[in-house]
């Protein structure tokens, strides 16, 4: 953990709020921000006041590092409101210990754990009415770090502005969805950045996820990028393969992002008496268990779905269906985990954290 | 190659020049820029008019998909000026498809080649006095494109930015270039963007290069990260190992960007009867050669710096010091590869293009 700032958060409230021009049950992942956002600028080796303000664009240089070298980092999380209009978040230690592990592997400052922590507390209890009660609906929280600093030569900024902004949203995912399993493409490389929540690690999925998206399925299962043969994650969540009443996922690496998500998901299935082993499942492995009918769901994990059921693979141009399930691990783990997340069930684990 | 823009450049003139206040013979490279840029945005599936402007910093909205999912490409190209005060550009089409493969390659849409081309001369030939003859004298030449829509959801933007912006500079590196010989870290994946100048490339070494910074080395010189045994390129430079009198680089591939400056050495090199080989190098084989005696020299190419020779290589914790030759490929070239450049020499291999 990091030391705390020394600077208090400066606050400059809107004059107004756009709030009720929001349609809250028609809302478009992460395409509407709340009226204000944090803000605090890392320069000459230390980090600055930071200020709660209203939401609004930027000025940068257009040699700012961010636009040339991809210094970017960015974490993904959400708050909850429970039925006594309380304002949750879940595990947010986790996603700012990522987010300073991502830091460090792209030569940025870490992020003090006040700043980001009481900094975020501060932003969403400013903006508590954008939390609304009922399953599903969330407030979307993007903190994200940019390199500022000028000019265009290949070396690490010395000028860094750290930012949260928020979201209100409802479900990620709509719809079935149907993966490809990578047989070409990959998302990381081994000693690559692949385990950081790094802005260039997710351009570099686009195009062959739009080349999926053409054969009509909706997410990539990147496999490790030496061999091909490891099932490793999809775009923006970590992978669960149940097999008989076993579930698999792979363990973290390098290559891989170590999901909030992923974890808390293993420790209540196993509180729940569900074998979990972390180990690399063989995409050989997958395509057989489908065949015997030992598969019984693949299931993606994130902050953004929360937990994803796939409703069928291609490999080598064969596309595998999996069963329709009654008692579908995926569902009951969503169930629990959520239930968890909005206070309707008890926390044994205490990862919710009162804003 | 793309069709052109059907939009005559708006030109917008600086009220003033700042040039007065450069100091010329001091400059730190890709640190101070001209009086005007080139900026084109793409909008609602087409490129709109585009405009030469006083430079100046640019508004951009925090959910810009730039700052969250790193699409973002560049190429670095320079001007030259003879003796006749006429102004240079080397192999500009090069750059231009190589521009449009890493955008394809990051889902982003191909700029015309006219927007690149003649928008380039347009603002280059605004700029002619800040290209000052002599040898070593360059303006470096910054094309690159930012998505520029808004939305913190991991799926291409559908608004982009094309910039040119120029900065006057000398010569890249000074002083010894060691560099260290990557175990563990990686630039790049097999399937993944290496062979694209995407920024994302370019912050993931900056963390392994720090470390190689601390150690007493300038740079890195990647591995293939699957086994980390074959020599592929360094941050910015592709790498030519000569041992004896054949010239050895590594073939370009998904892993490796396809410079400019190596293709051309390749050729100039031929042409002068000296031996190239496009291999896969092997550690092994390098650290034979060295203490054999057979290793002669080993340098970077790259528009940057041209040729970078260096010194001497670390690898497994031992370092490995290069010959100091007196007739070396490595200066030879960079001589007649410069005379081209600045029209000192005939050109005939074409690659000059006047402004
Ligand atoms: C590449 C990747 N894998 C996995 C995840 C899931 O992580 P978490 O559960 O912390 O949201 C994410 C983030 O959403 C991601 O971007
Ligand atoms: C990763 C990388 N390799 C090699 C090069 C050399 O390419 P070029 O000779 O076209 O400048 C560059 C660019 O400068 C680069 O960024």
């Amino acid at each position: 953990m990091n030391p705390n700032t020394t600077h208090a958060i400066e606050v400059l409230k809107a004059d107004s709020s756009k709030i009720s021009s929001v349609d809250f049950e028609n809302l478009v992942f992460g395409n509407i921000f709340t009226d204000h956002m944090l803000s605090c600028d890392f320069r000459n080796g230390a980090w600055e006041k930071p200020i709660i303000k209203p939401y609004e664009p930027m000025l940068l240089d257009p040699s700012a590092k961010v636009f040339h070298y991809g210094q970017a980092i960015f974490e993904g999380m959400k708050a909850y409101k429970d039925d006594n209009d309380e304002v949750w978040l879940f595990r947010p230690e986790q996603n700012l210990e990522r987010f300073n592990k991502s830091a460090v592997r792209l030569a940025m400052p870490e992020v003090p754990d006040d700043l980001f922590l009481e900094g975020m507390k501060q932003l969403i209890d400013l903006e508590r009415d954008w939390v609304k009660k009922g399953k599903g609906n969330t407030l979307y929280i993007r903190p994200f770090m940019i390199a500022i600093g000028t000019g265009v030569v290949a070396a690490p900024s010395t000028q860094y502005r750290f930012m949260i902004i928020l979201s209100p949203a409802k479900s990620y995912y709509s719809g079935e969805v149907k993966v490809i399993i990578a047989e070409h493409f990959s998302r990381a490389a081994n000693g690559g950045i692949g385990a950081a929540k790094a802005a260039g690690n997710y351009s570099a999925q686009f195009y062959p996820t739009k080349l999926a998206n053409e054969k009509g399925f909706q997410q990539i299962i990147w496999t490790d990028d030496a061999t091909h043969t490891k099932l490793e994650e999809a775009g923006t969540m970590n992978v669960f393969f149940r097999i008989n009443d076993t579930l698999y996922t792979a363990p973290t690496s390098e290559r891989i992002l170590d999901g909030v998500t992923r974890k808390s998901l293993i420790q209540l299935a196993r509180s729940l008496d569900i074998k979990v082993e972390e180990r690399s499942v063989l995409v050989t492995e997958l395509v057989d268990a489908q065949k015997d009918g030992s598969l019984k769901e693949v299931f993606g994990a994130g902050t953004a779905a929360v937990v994803n059921p796939i409703v069928g693979f291609s490999y080598a141009d064969m596309y595998y269906e999996l069963p329709k399930l009654e008692n579908s691990f995926a569902a009951m783990l969503k169930e629990k985990l959520t239930d968890i997340q909005y206070k309707i069930d008890s926390d044994p684990f205490g990862w919710t954290v009162k804003v």
